[in-house]
């Protein structure tokens, strides 16, 4: 078969291939294809194609209620490992989403109402099976510091508690908005680089945060940077309470070591699961028996029994407060996104399943939406060690429940300390040394942006920082446009290939040719960069060795590499022509893509631009067609 | 030769070729290109490279002052034809002048003020030698427009002025330090689209707030929008004024023909340019006759004598108008340099001489600070027929000194009405039908910006119809990025050339292998779409037609197209190297540009991604190379 090829190319040296013009296609049709491409890019309803009515009817319900898909195989093997896997989240459930509340500046009880119906509606809904429901660090974080620059939590805990509820509304209107309209790639635009910067940081001020309850200082700032922090810290030393400090220490030792434990055997997962409830249950005994509440450790005190209150009447749907709540909403429903998302697709992708990120979205829009109503603030999903089906976040709710109904007063001698510590523990995961070091090794553009989220957070503000790096990210992005590269290309000895002169130290330059590669979309944003970039291309041939062989007299532009063009592009083209023409030299184009080609068509009025001399379909076959035409001075290779 | 380059061909069929490394760079060297690249593309100072020192400053001297280059080869001939241009383009300057100072809600000697002063500066920094300096009407109507939206021109005129002043004062900050930074291009995200549909927008407003003169209404709204003018035209009709209309339609029909003469025959410029100046003074002298200010045409009245005052007493550098001003400035600036520069690099292009936009930017900055001190708003260059050097300008300037010391009197008695249809005959030039007709034609999406750019402009707002269309033109950039096109090769048969293979019917799949070219750089804001539509691509292949040949074995990605990469992007390919084995796949690169390259060796840890079975020169060498390994159902083509 190779002989053959040999042949084959052999025969073909000669011939010269034609640009074809791509297949004809309508305005309405390519319309039809770009907007398929761009928000159905996963063609979810593929498996709906040529199916009978009742197959289609079923196969939509399931769609939706995904439940349904899994239910009927459920079995007693998948029930015994959901309840372990149920228990454990539960009991990692119940401490964090009382301390996550505490990072909200909510009141404790928010964080276990959240815990409690928005698994439930995800049990139904979403199409992740690996995924615990509830409260997380940095959405609260972010909820709690954006609402309090406006209303304190502590002078107004009624109208705060209004306004978390009406965030937590339109961050799930939000959230499924994204998902229904297929416009879930805008989460795409917080970069890794982005978020690893942005997550340790984040990470940094809330660990921050808890040296209120870590030292038991009374006298907090009410900031959120490190420098208002820390200056409160040790401002405040005669409030110091040592008690408070060993105690913490010593937990906070315990969650630390159990954490790496876990890290190193991840078969050993429970240990780290279980510690943090374990933690609560010693250390709510030890102030029980110590009454150490009564020597400096502050405690939750009394907590409401009863389940989750309604709450759609507290919702603030317009008034003077609705462009916070908005605000407030998209922000902490796209960082719940970010990282819901993330986790369910990489799971996905482990255990070999499909997750639709659209409609994943929609699922925990709702759940937030219903979460509203009935008292819960912001929640997502979150990577669930164990679990194999919806049914552990069924487990976790009515375990959840018993708690609210049964347990509440067990916690009223639960020190504050040890919420703290359990965040401390928490949140330290979210600090990724190794990927940061992975990115600077990488590209070092990208690890800027990391420090620009990581600063940006640390020492101006949640929100701002985020917003810093983003704009960063796609400052790049929109640099890359603007300055496309264009590449020298020569021959490869030997061969009709073409290759980067600068790359491909072999490589020889033609003469008589420029040719260069553009490798970018052409736009309104490149088109005058483009054409001084020519230029000087031209002017540096001149003055280069090549002239001495030959004068020049093509330039070829190949535009494989040229994914679009907008009718600023296309005057490029003919500027180039013009300026080249002054000069007799021809401009020659090579295999440029269907789109472009038909661009460049109807805008060539004249039909000079596309003559079969200035069209070619590969570099080769223009400079073997169009050298005979050159007279060297030294006619070396070619 | 071609003989020779057959046989080459043939000798090197069986060969494959390695894909080098690229020649090694410190991250010092890259940024250091990269930054060359992104600022000086154009590498202003390549002319004093290897000079002697002497040599050095006098090009040095130079570059700042373009006059010095060509002021010592000035010629008696030049100076007679800069002569005729500087006298044609005063006379057009004048009226227009007067005009656009009102467009602005200025007094009408602002307008000859700025018509003074710049041309001088501009005849000693700038570089271009075909432009004339003045006042613009988009400029002028945007100035007039967002400080009528806090300050009323009429109750506080003194005010008024100030902030005028102290955005142009703005302006020309803002435009010599984008010039200084070498961030000129960012006047490039203008595209062709949003200018055409934003001028021919602006055109529309600014002659339907001339309906108040050419009408004689008294009581005009203040506001911009079609709907208010309209409703204000026709509420009024008790105003309107017989004899101001019958004026205003002689001269404006008579300034339309001398338009419409000169765009037929650009040889007789001189009658469009004159036409405006003669219609003052034929409208003068016949109010002043038939003492018509006194039936209902009004006047401008008293115009002070003199030169420019001094005006930087009267700037607002600090104070609660500081962010107005300083918005204003941007703006304005933005926009002013938009015409002034694509006009100049036109021009340049035509006579052949090169025209450095940075420069150009610093130049006119300096003239708008300069300005703002000496009671000139906002000026900008535009296209100056018949001018040879810089010289016109300067005796356009004197021209404009003399009127501005001794004929002042002579407008007391210039009817307003004139000014109108001296407004509505400039500015109906902005309304380009024919190149937005050639838009429709090339591309559908780019009329779709032009005319949210248009009805923005109509229907919202000035400013904010130019921010609609500039985000829409952003939004589609970054689509594009989100959304990169994966296209499927195919062998042109009896070739090892590879194409699309829906653009070339010809072209043959090779079974066994899913040969993608991946068109866009690789980043954060497309990664997970990469990974979702390549798994769409295999799963297309399992249910095709040549997986009853071959099943597939490879999947071979041609990152030629790939520009550039980053930490997202180089996960994209780990994570489906994942996904590939799982299926006893193999993953193909072919064609890696160096950048690319590096990187993905840089995060290769263990060194199988680039084994020499995954990374190939061309797809015809890695499809040849591998193809021996496939057994074939049914053997027919590769």
């Amino acid at each position: 078969m190779e002989q053959n090829d040999t042949t084959t190319i052999e025969m073909s040296a000669m011939e010269i291939h034609k640009v074809a013009p791509p297949p004809h296609k309508t305005t309405l049709q390519k319309l039809k294809t770009r907007l398929k491409e761009t928000f159905f890019p996963d063609d979810p309803l593929r498996q709906f194609k040529g199916q009978p009515l009742k197959k289609k009817l079923i196969l939509g319900a399931q769609y939706v209620f995904p439940i349904l898909e899994w239910g009927p195989n459920y079995s007693l093997k998948l029930l015994k490992s959901d309840i372990v896997s149920g228990l454990t989240i539960a009991s990692l459930a119940i401490p964090q989403g009382i301390s996550y509340a505490k990072l909200a500046n909510l009141p404790p009880i928010v964080g276990l109402y959240s815990s409690f119906v928005p698994p439930l509606v995800y049990a139904v809904l979403g199409s992740s099976r690996d995924l615990a429901v509830g409260p997380v660090s940095i959405a609260s974080l972010v909820l709690g510091s954006m609402l309090r620059e406006v209303v304190s939590p502590t002078k107004d805990p009624i109208l705060f508690l209004q306004l978390a509820f009406s965030s937590t509304f339109f961050a799930g209107l939000f959230q499924a908005s994204l998902g229904f309209l297929r416009l879930g790639f805008i989460i795409d635009f917080l970069s890794k680089a982005t978020l690893i910067g942005f997550m340790a940081g984040a990470a940094i001020i809330v660990s921050l945060q808890q040296l209120k309850s870590l030292l038991g200082i009374t006298n907090f700032t009410k900031q959120m940077g490190i420098i208002p922090v820390l200056s409160s810290v040790f401002h405040r030393t005669n409030e110091w309470s040592w008690q408070t400090i060993l105690m913490g220490f010593c937990f906070l030792v315990f969650l630390l070591l159990t954490r790496h434990i876990s890290i190193r055997k991840p078969k050993l997962f429970w240990i780290s699961a279980g510690a943090p409830l374990l933690s609560v249950i010693i250390s709510t005994l030890l102030v029980f028996a110590l009454k150490a509440q009564k020597h400096g450790i502050s405690v939750i005190g009394e907590l409401q029994k009863g389940l989750n209150p309604v709450s759609w009447n507290m919702l603030h749907l317009h008034g003077s407060y609705l462009v916070l709540v908005i605000k407030t909403g998209i922000v902490t429903g796209i960082l719940s996104l970010t990282e819901g998302i993330a986790v369910g697709r990489t799971f996905a992708a482990l255990k070999n399943y499909q997750v639709d990120g659209n409609k994943e979205m929609i699922a925990i829009g709702l759940m937030n939406i219903v979460g509203s109503s009935t008292s819960c603030y912001v929640t997502t999903v979150n990577h669930n060690a164990g679990s194999k089906t919806a049914v552990s976040n069924i487990v976790m709710a009515v375990t959840i429940m018993v708690t609210l109904l049964f347990l509440m007063p067990l916690f009223k001698y639960t020190p504050n300390v040890i919420l703290g510590a359990i965040i401390v523990t928490a949140v330290i995961g979210l600090i990724d040394i190794s990927a940061a070091y992975q990115i600077w090794k990488i590209d070092k553009f990208d690890f800027i942006v990391l420090l620009c989220a990581f600063f940006g957070v640390i020492f101006i503000s949640v929100q701002n920082g985020l917003a810093i790096a983003v704009g960063i990210s796609i400052f790049k992005v929109l640099l890359q446009i603007t300055r496309p590269k264009t590449v020298l290309l020569g021959n490869i000895p030997g061969t009709r290939i073409y290759r980067n002169l600068d790359h491909y130290k072999e490589a020889l330059s033609v003469p008589g040719f420029l040719i260069l590669s553009i490798e970018a979309p052409i736009n309104f944003a490149n088109t005058t960069y483009l054409k001084e970039r020519i230029s000087r291309w031209m002017e540096e041939y001149e003055s280069g060795e090549t002239k001495k062989q030959s004068e020049l007299r093509y330039v070829v532009l190949d535009l494989s590499a040229v994914s679009a063009i907008d009718t600023s592009g296309i005057s490029l083209f003919k500027d180039l022509r013009m300026v080249l023409e002054k000069k007799s030299l021809e401009l020659v184009l090579v295999n440029p893509i269907g789109e472009v080609l038909e661009k460049l068509q109807r805008a060539d009025d004249t039909k000079d631009m596309m003559g079969p001399d200035c069209l070619f379909l590969t570099v080769g076959e223009a400079v073997a067609s169009l050298s005979t035409t050159i007279k060297y001075q030294i006619p070396t290779h070619v």
